[in-house]
């Protein structure tokens, strides 16, 4: 019998803590039969949502605190309250340990990557982490990377950014060479940012077949799915996502009021009802929840805090996936491969305001 | 009687030129019948498509001339072939003339930037011009700038675009005090770039009655309304507008598959088909067509290039408020209210990339 997938959950993160979490886990669990769970947290609000999912309970262990780090710390409150003791830490150090392959957490982003960091360290040749996220596109879906952890950054740090994100996706989407492309501002090779021109040039010169670089892709381009991986920096990374998921709940509130004004269109909904539930489906933000922080020596992936529980299902089935392909193991290898990556990094990290 | 509405247009600009040039002026006509036309391009193409709008017609002049800039004409070409003699050259000279007040033209957004800032020059004080976007959000229209005219800069040309903006905004929306809002990452103090942190701070401190800063807006913020100008250099800018662009565009194809997809769906299309033509006109991306370019001595509009008659009208359509309510004197007061934006100019410019 192959090993299961052994899954940290922060049982405290998130807007609401246990009674999402919890439920959250079970759906995944569903899906992924051969899972187990440490679930860190105060035992008193995990018990009696255990109780209710058996199969859950079956597979768990909880290590009780009574320490949460709160949706409003600072990371440093957080390391300074949280360190050693806190739901957040102990699932994210259970990773280090070896005790579990992933942490799973619906805390607050900069609290978590905080200690991600402090306890996990980054990889070798990596200065500055990412977070990589799950964009729906036309195609199907897509990886976008950095939606935030580090703000700006020269071309080595995009490069290393395609090298991860290129592992993430043909890990999570089974692909042995996805297309990668850097976000920009037009696909002529003389736009955009200098940095961004220079790490398509450093793209191209690579010698390593597993990258499948395709050049640039605009704003547009992403939703098409022009490229398996989008490549930026964090702060257009970050505004990209959200712009994208505000107009997403927009249009679906445009829609709702056109559809609720007269008779005709009420009918005509009531019809159609299991066409919207499809669309709703596919453009549902909980489905592409998940972020994967990548450049840390262990794998953490990072739930909204406001997810349901089948949003938070969704993150827990990222985090299955990022280690039972074993994403760890395959960004070091795109690293190694590529040395160059190791040679420079003193160099981008001076680079970087 | 007042004064008409002078507007040149180009008529050559675009991907068909005067067959949506010319219909687009006489659907804009028929909201503003005080308006004037000229008529740049060539005449033996302009003359057939005026034959079929006798009341534009009876209002435009149309000057011959058969150079044409080319969409793909890279800006320095465009300089090159078609200044003082391209049909998009001498709509912008009319309004450097003064015999227009504002030129809209079709054509390729570089060349047209270009010939801008050759033959208008800029406002002083301004060294960097700016492309002014509408967003249709939940609450109506908000402005966004830049959209791409200026790649990256420092707090004082961000506070330089929220002065423009502002102007605009109150010109377009009739607002006394449209708000106004930093693009970021968060809302919080401590987040984001160094030179928008450093923007905010400009702008609080100013002694600008008519300027209403209401801090940083998150790319979720946009949509919602969140201010009635959007302030971010032309790299976010850009990439914001093509992904709402785009994802607006995403979601109405997803729709129409889902609708097509069962004999019921298809029948609730049907019935609810005037709910659906509502919701295509609110966000027909022809709706918000007109990008404003900023910072130029005169007011020049950016059609989209492959905009349908419907879409030229609505640049038209903005080009003609734009001038009625005398956009430039409005940015003019603004800027010589704050007197600083003379004075640290030659900063601004020196310490941008």
């Amino acid at each position: 019998m192959p090993q299961k997938v052994r899954i940290a959950l922060d049982a405290m993160g998130g807007d609401v803590g246990a009674s999402v979490v919890i439920p959250g886990a079970a759906i995944s669990l569903t899906r992924h039969p051969d899972t187990e769970f440490l679930l860190f947290g105060d035992r008193a609000l995990i018990a009696p949502q255990l109780d209710k999912h058996p199969a859950l309970k079956a597979v768990s262990r909880v290590i009780h605190t009574d320490v949460a780090v709160s949706m409003h710390d600072k990371p440093s409150q957080a390391l300074r309250r949280g360190r050693k003791t806190s739901s957040m830490w102990l699932a994210i150090e259970a990773v280090k340990k070896g005790e579990a392959d992933v942490a799973v957490s619906a805390g607050n982003t900069g609290a978590l990557m905080a200690m991600g960091r402090f306890c996990l360290r980054m990889l070798p040749g990596i200065e500055r982490p990412a977070i990589a996220a799950i964009w729906p596109t036309a195609r199907g879906d897509s990886v976008i990377l950095d939606v935030g952890a580090t703000i700006g950054g020269d071309a080595q740090h995009l490069k290393t950014l395609a090298l991860m994100g290129s592992a993430m996706a043909s890990v999570l989407f089974d692909l042995e060479r996805p297309t990668v492309g850097l976000l920009n501002i037009g696909v002529e090779e003389m736009k955009g940012r200098e940095e961004i021109r220079e790490a398509a040039e450093l793209l191209r010169n690579l010698d390593l077949p597993q990258l499948n670089f395709i050049g640039f892709v605009e704003g547009g381009g992403i939703g098409k799915g022009a490229a398996d991986v989008i490549v930026t920096e964090g702060f257009s990374g970050n505004i990209s996502i959200k712009v994208a998921e505000g107009t997403a709940r927009q249009m679906t509130e445009f829609l709702r009021a056109a559809l609720s004004r007269t008779w005709r269109a009420k009918i005509g909904y009531l019809l159609a009802r299991n066409a919207f539930k499809a669309l709703r489906d596919k453009l549902d933000p909980n489905k592409s929840n998940g972020g994967v922080f990548l450049g840390l020596n262990g794998i953490v992936v990072k739930s909204h805090g406001d997810a349901t529980p089948d949003g938070f299902a969704y993150a827990v089935d990222v985090g299955y996936d990022m280690a039972s392909y074993d994403l760890l193991t395959k960004i070091n290898q795109m690293l190694n491969r590529d040395g160059s990556a190791f040679a420079s990094a003193p160099t981008a990290q001076e680079a970087v305001s």
